[in-house]
């Protein structure tokens, strides 16, 4: 949708400034660098306006007004993407949910959970863990969003056990780009009432309208926790265990891979030794229980599974200190290999898990073939792959390049293998280009048309997703 | 959408026959009364041409052939809908899946099952359990098709526990009205790539492209079931025990809640005696796990809850002879109401789960303020009720005025409970009237937007969903 966007004019900014006192309004200079863009960086552009919403009410009256005046309106939650899904590429209003951080209701005996989109992921895990519930959805950084986690359907290292953010959300507060306000679902268990706008909504960052609460689902907590870290003489056999211990039939909470090289990168950021060293590769997996006898039953036999397939050793760790030396490693992976080298872009793909060794594979040939350091961990248990390409040495215009040859390649083989472009976060304006390549016209206009049918000006989020 | 539909002619049945050989084609009088109704036949109307189809190839041919010509198409599973939707209700080309019953692939690696529509879902559960796995989705109707469950996104029992058939679809094939068949997510356990148009199609009731393929997800099988049978003194008191169990956080399986009388049906048409008499009300619980001391950790814990709530007795069924007698009868409840009455029909309404006692009471001020019999029982533990108005001595004229009034009570009652018109049949056509006054125009334009999509002339199921 290239169309002309109306430029935001003083008028505009009068009709803004009814709306929403000077206290929560940033024009022009006023706005902070951090809304310019997200956090690969690799999309840049300032928003004309940022705004910081308190509810609905002010968010349907600014969205009524930008769509009767042609501006984009960009949602915007912590801004932790990494796809520039939450940035204004062609200007316009930011609304920015960072101040509609209520909890609103605790519901104990439906099990669920009332929230404003900007309460943050860790804030919610402490709130009902305190009360001796959970959420299960756990991607990896809890500084999120609750209203960008369910705009990038985010995933997270249980989604093995316990499935993504999708499978947690029962109902929406939505305000569409008319500036009318629709609940959608509720705290009902089932729903075959119509097409699942509910579903429809969760992942479609922020395209297709503004989330303004959600009410997610909860589970009791789990008594018990263990991880194990077992080490392998070399990455493909780490991974090539994995469809193994799936087709064990028992299946952990979370099976996630890493290599020495990524290790070593967390250790000299957090300045700290990880737990082992004897190797190269490791698969990390945690189970979950109420009790413990239970979790030791699918954890021995899982261990056997890596056994036999060649594991070198199998470490418990069932303490809390020993597992948070580990997932504290894991947890900084991210931030470490961004901080070993001078830019990166990532790849997200997602593979059904018996290839995942195929691909992981692949990405060694590619770091060859491109002449270009390549790193990559991920969640080997669902086939998510968080695959990063880094500049290091290479001039822009080198890195440029050589990021295009290796990322066609990539997503080229993850379609090969029956993956799609995107695990769990999205497609925003960066993987755009990778999705219509992998899915063709006649997917594309399905996209299009949902898109018509929400924002028929396409104004809300522009040039995201489809 | 109300247009004008062509009607087909002589040329147009040439057509169909140059796609699909005589022995699974049927003109008028040749098309079995079954193909003009569904399982609750308050909808009537005979397609103008049946045929049997056996592959994408052909329905795709079928499909742009009708979208060229202005030709309603009807997909058709086993027909065990309630609502209407596999009627065709403005008449065209009814297209069966009924030979399209191959299992295609079970791949171990990634549980994974991928099979053809027209597969029944009694075949699938017995395919894989002979496997040691699992397909838990569990709706009552064992021999509809899979398609068919996909098209309502179909329930169950077991949904407490382990959800609906939405979250169990992993991809889907799946041809367009234009003619078009695209591939929809696949064997990947996370997708955050674009709008989920999987979990837009599923529960779409055959308006927005037709299912050819599914690839289905499996659990391993648990080892062990164990079912309670718990006798209330009052049908109140047993379902206000709910949110009690889901508030102690020890969730069963399922959670089903029966009546005497209509127990009573059940024996009289089964023959055959339940094994309890003492109480007017129950509820029947299962669990399951992989190991018998973990699931009696549960049980007992929720029996005791039962018991402080003022359950009667307790009783636990943990032989397969047990379990079944009780099962058949809560089985045989939607047969067993439709043979003791001479017509009815059904509102599948759903609550959060601590307002079904409210609702279940309110059926009951419902049966005397209408005057009119009502039979309910359903799934306590999700919220999801099927609740029967039943015509037994009246007229047709009377009958019909009763049930609009009956049914414009209920459905209103379950909107102010925060509930929806349909927890897992559908809306059809039967319930769209409801559908409609519930969510209202905004909501609807969405839903007509979403159609519009997928299938501009509206030929696909016209007169369904919206």
């Amino acid at each position: 949708m290239n169309r002309a966007y109306k430029k935001i004019d003083q008028e505009d900014i009068e009709f803004f400034q009814s709306v929403i006192p000077k206290s929560r309004l940033f024009i022009g200079e006023e706005i902070h660098e951090d809304y310019s863009k997200d956090e690969l960086a690799g999309v840049h552009r300032y928003p004309d306006v940022v705004v910081e919403a308190l509810c609905a009410e002010e968010i349907s009256k600014l969205l009524k007004y930008c769509n009767e005046h042609d501006i984009p309106v960009i949602p915007r939650g912590q801004g932790t993407g990494l796809v520039g899904a939450s940035v204004a590429i062609h200007g316009g209003l930011m609304i920015s949910t960072i101040k509609m951080n209520r909890f609103i209701e605790l519901d104990k005996e439906n099990l669920t959970l009332t929230v404003e989109p900007g309460v943050l992921l860790m804030e919610i895990s402490k709130y009902v863990e305190d009360e001796d519930l959970f959420y299960p959805p756990d991607p990896g950084e809890k500084s999120a969003t609750i209203g960008g986690n369910i705009s990038t359907n985010a995933g997270g290292m249980r989604a093995v056990k316990y499935g993504v953010t999708r499978d947690f959300v029962r109902g929406l507060e939505v305000v569409l780009m008319s500036g009318e306000i629709i609940q959608i679902g509720g705290k009902v268990v089932k729903n075959a009432s119509g097409y699942s706008i509910k579903d429809l909504m969760v992942g479609s960052e922020g395209t297709l309208g503004f989330i303004t609460k959600a009410i997610l689902k909860l589970l009791p907590l789990p008594k018990v926790a263990v991880s194990l870290l077992v080490p392998f003489p070399t990455l493909e056999q780490a991974v090539e265990t994995v469809p193994l211990i799936i087709k064990s039939k028992f299946i952990p909470t979370a099976i996630e891979y890493m290599e020495r090289r990524v290790i070593k990168n967390a250790e000299d950021f957090l300045g700290k030794k990880f737990p082992d060293a004897s190797s190269d590769a490791y698969l990390l997996l945690t189970f979950d229980g109420n009790a413990l006898d239970e979790v030791e039953r699918i954890y021995e036999k899982v261990a056997d599974v890596c056994l036999e397939a060649g594991a070198i050793d199998v470490f418990i760790s069932d303490t809390q200190e020993r597992q948070e030396s580990i997932w504290s490693a894991r947890g900084a992976f991210l931030e470490a290999i961004k901080a070993s080298t001078t830019a990166m872009d990532e790849c997200d793909v997602v593979v059904p898990r018996n290839q995942v060794a195929k691909f992981v594979k692949y990405t060694k040939e590619v770091e060859s073939l491109v002449d270009i350091r390549i790193a990559s961990f991920g969640h080997a248990g669902d086939g998510n792959l968080h695959v990063y390409v880094l500049k290091d040495q290479y001039s822009d215009e080198v890195y440029t390049q050589k990021l295009k040859e290796a990322f066609d390649l990539l997503y080229k083989r993850a379609a090969e293998l029956g993956g799609h472009v995107s695990g769990e976060h999205g497609i925003g304006y960066a993987k755009l280009p990778y999705l219509v390549a992998q899915q063709g016209p006649v997917y594309m206009n399905l996209l299009k048309g949902i898109k018509f049918a929400f924002d028929p000006k396409g104004l809300l989020n522009p040039g995201k997703v489809c």
